[in-house]
């Protein structure tokens, strides 16, 4: 019987303010970063269970010790009754009297809930021999909606409808498998359009894209309308009518501004706005959805839990649901939110990036065609083109798609050199003032 | 030119879950907890300012760690510029971009935010030689309006409509501060109805309250509905029907729970419902508050900053906004939500108990009544009868009403042997395996 002996937990970081990658209106210089979890069992049969949540550098510590605050629900564990049981698992955590005072469900002990719990999905998919969006995918309908803290969310969504919705899905599981395996899953990059770039980069980078077979690109917008809608105009003109160009605000507006300033961007054709204001503000999204129509409206990456989502989706706030691996309590939160997504009929397009977001979130994504949401259509995941080269089993895009994973677990797990190498603030690229 | 020269953080927790004081049926075992911040300047003749944060104990250390990162915007800073302009003290505390990214503006960076931006207010209002009440109640409206970070509120508040609102209030001033002198605000307990006690101690310690001259008690429910029914019907016959009982569930509910219970509740004629579900859920609260009427919903103790107070006002969610002054931005975004329930005219009845907080928030309620609402209908302050021996200026309750402080600051500093005796883990409290 193999039990959790030890939970090891480091600071990465990554300087990629040097070259402003990364930069939107609300994140000038963000260093990526990772409070990073390693799991190890007692029995050496047992994989290691990788896992992270994502910041963007100062404040990296505080995450590692709410990790640690967490680390007394975990050590001691038996393996296989808590792989057996992962909404129990999840739970716990969440449920722990005096660390929930910290967010309730928000915050870094939501940020360290997530690394933790990923960590145990990693541990999990990598026990059973399987990449986790097929661990997933393998599931019962049952099994899945035990996943779920249904406590909060009866009122939009009740277990026994979960059941049913994700019974309805059931018969197609096996043909969009292989539909995945061999075509993979639609992408679109944020790479071109970071804030600190000059206009002349933006474009050459949105053309290469578009070569590289990506059909949507984003753009950071909210700093500067003239420079917006010169930077648009000319994205415009250089990828034709037919690619989509997404804005992203990060935050950036309050409800009238980011009504005026859509306005100003409408005749270049945005796709989408994303967070146009703060992720707080459901009702506030819900106004300037009404506003901007046709132009949809994108948010989620900083929704700190389901009851957010859950309130975006009632209060249709939203056209584009934007999932995060990292934010919410892991994969069980997110398993609430596809089936509240699917059960409201608007399509999920992960937010990723950062450092090993979009490592995780194609799990997610593919799992949610497979299984829950049953669709590809106006569906993309996020993709940006920056340390993949650190992680065991790196993210594969071609053609603008995502390929399947094949390898078992969460495609979590950082190369040792890597992790060794970036450790803040005593690892090499740190020492001696860097950064 | 005096200059902020250090800031200590010390983790202070008391073993109250030894006697089950300040259970409820989600916490029922807590450790009231404060991560405490002292800002000491290059100056002898400034006064050290003190704040901090509450917790129930596990992860308080989390908070210290956050409260950390944000000390490299404090230390070095300009008493006197600082104290001039204490919005921008702030924001500058909120949009640090990298810490911004663990909140944004709520869960652990916004309690650490709280805990260094209320003992800036304390180190001001010891400078100005005034308790915090009359410090901003001594401020013009525009000074007042300036302390509001707008960004996310102007669909709801402009600074000019703020403006409006307190001048229009400014005359009656003098006369309410004197009313505050002489008569105090008035008060409620929660002392008698902790989870964990039995009824004979509620019902005993329900009639000892009113004897003491409170008007309104409260009680905790939630976790057994039929003990709920027992216990609340024999409180209301203990104190009679004039006595108004508030009941709490500490976010134990969802939705429809929340309506099943409250109906099952309402033929002992509670005043109103307290936190019945999760705090993030606005349009949750106004589910709740359509269906239990004419028994009134309360909530904001857990909301984590005015959006979500914009929000819970906009939606006609609560009927009652309950302040608490460490889980919000400090004074400044207390302001905020004072200025936002004026305009929307819905009373606020401050959250206490807790350590300390009971010392806070008399402040503001006091600043509501002198330069806000100008009213006090309505209106109660939290009141529990714990841990005030530990301050060097605690409140005073008499005859069912908190008296206004008359010592310059914000009340919150600890008592130097209390503060010793209780730091954790090396404190004499806990050393030994206490706990």
């Amino acid at each position: 019987m193999a039990r959790i002996q030890r939970i090891d937990v480091h600071d990465v970081r990554f300087p990629t303010s040097r070259l402003r990658h990364g930069s939107d209106a609300m994140n000038p210089d963000p260093d990526y970063s990772a409070a990073y979890v390693v799991l190890h069992a007692d029995d050496p049969a047992v994989p290691a269970g990788h896992g992270f949540t994502f910041t963007i550098g100062r404040g990296n510590e505080v995450c590692c010790a709410a990790i640690r605050a967490l680390a007394e629900h975990v050590v001691g564990l038996d393996v296989a009754a808590t792989v057996a049981d992962l909404g129990e698992f999840t739970r716990r955590l969440t449920h722990d009297p005096q660390l929930r005072w910290l967010g309730p469900e928000k915050g870094v002990i939501q940020l360290a809930t997530a690394a933790v719990s990923n960590a145990m999905w990693d541990l999990a998919a990598k026990l059973a021999g399987v990449p986790l969006w097929q661990l997933l995918s393998g599931m019962s309908p049952e099994q899945l909606a035990d996943l779920v803290d249904w406590r909060y969310l009866t009122d939009a969504l009740t277990a026994e409808e979960a059941v049913d919705l994700l019974g309805a899905a059931q018969p197609g599981r096996a043909g969009r498998a292989d539909q995945l395996r061999e075509h993979g899953y639609p992408a679109y990059t944020t790479s071109p359009g970071w804030w600190g770039y000059d206009d002349a980069t933006v474009i050459r980078l949105a053309r290469a894209a578009v070569r590289d077979g990506f059909r949507q690109v984003k753009l950071k917008v909210g700093a500067d309308l003239e420079a917006d809608v010169r930077r648009l105009k000319a994205t415009r003109e250089a990828v034709g009518p037919e690619v989509r160009i997404a804005v992203d605000a990060n935050q950036r507006w309050g409800v009238p501004e980011a009504i005026a300033w859509m306005a100003a961007l409408a005749p270049y054709h945005p796709c989408w706005i994303e967070e146009p204001t703060s992720p707080d503000d459901v009702l506030g999204h819900a106004a300037v959805r009404r506003a901007v129509a046709p132009i949809r409206v994108a948010t989620g990456e900083h929704a700190a839990n389901p009851v957010v989502f859950k309130q975006l989706l009632q209060a249709g706030a939203a056209d584009v649901v934007q999932i995060d691996a990292c934010r919410v309590a892991g994969v069980a939160d997110n398993v609430a939110i596809l089936l509240l997504a699917a059960k409201f009929g608007v399509p999920v397009c992960p937010h990723a990036g950062g450092v090993g977001l979009c490592e995780l979130v194609q799990h997610l994504a593919m799992f949610d065609y497979v299984a829950v949401s049953g669709s590809i259509a106006d569906r993309v995941i996020e993709y940006v083109d920056h340390l993949h080269e650190h992680f065991v089993d790196p993210v594969v895009v071609r053609g603008g798609r995502y390929l399947a994973p094949t390898a078992p677990g969460y495609s979590a797990q950082l190369r040792p050199e890597s992790l060794a190498g970036h450790l803040f603030p005593d690892g090499p690229v740190w020492a001696g003032g860097g950064g």
